[in-house]
């Protein structure tokens, strides 16, 4: 049974999300933001172009672990200021919100660097 | 150089992408929708309901090649009729826009069902 207190979910048009960009970025590097507990700073490429990019999944993965992965990125949100790095886009990630755990969504070695996701 | 007609790129905050709610879910099934040329219907499972998607995929990909998988799904779009079929959520795919060539977006098995994408 349903609670009467759940709110109705707000349904959105297709065309409202297809504003955002999504494209493949391969990390060329990863290192771990000084004197922070889970930061970690990316050095993505689009193929078109090169990207920092700040990810706070620095207390479950290694920058070992993300570097040479091609991975999703959001690349048309407003930069973010983090740790006194200007991160310029977001990285995409699957996460249980019950235990916290994040997955990370590696795309296939064939997938060329820069396609869009959608 | 870059040409003077270029337009600029509009830049959205993150709070406006995180209305979208992206989940893994798991394809149970998987059919051609009879009488198209594209069209695939999958039934999905989130753990917590199980849905009814089209994909537009069916000329680069067979049923038995998405079913088992784990993808992502944009779960609070409206739904949408395509060929008659009420599509419940939009399948994530990767794709090269200049070769069409479309990549598939499959989770780890380790990854849970139905936890958030974002």
């Amino acid at each position: 049974m349903r609670l009467m207190t759940e709110k109705a979910q707000e349904l959105y048009d297709v065309e409202e999300f297809w504003k955002f960009k999504m494209r493949v970025g391969l990390v060329k590097d990863a290192v771990r933001v000084p004197r922070t507990k889970k930061l970690i700073k990316l050095i993505v490429n689009f193929g078109d172009e090169e990207r920092v990019v700040v990810a706070g999944i620095g207390d479950q993965y290694a920058p070992e672990d993300l570097k040479g992965k091609k991975m999703i990125f959001v690349t048309n949100l407003k930069p973010k200021q983090i740790a006194g790095i200007e991160s310029q886009a977001m990285l995409v990630v699957a996460e249980d919100e019950t235990t916290g755990k994040v997955y990370l969504i590696t795309l296939d070695e064939k997938v060329p660097i820069g396609v869009k996701v959608w």
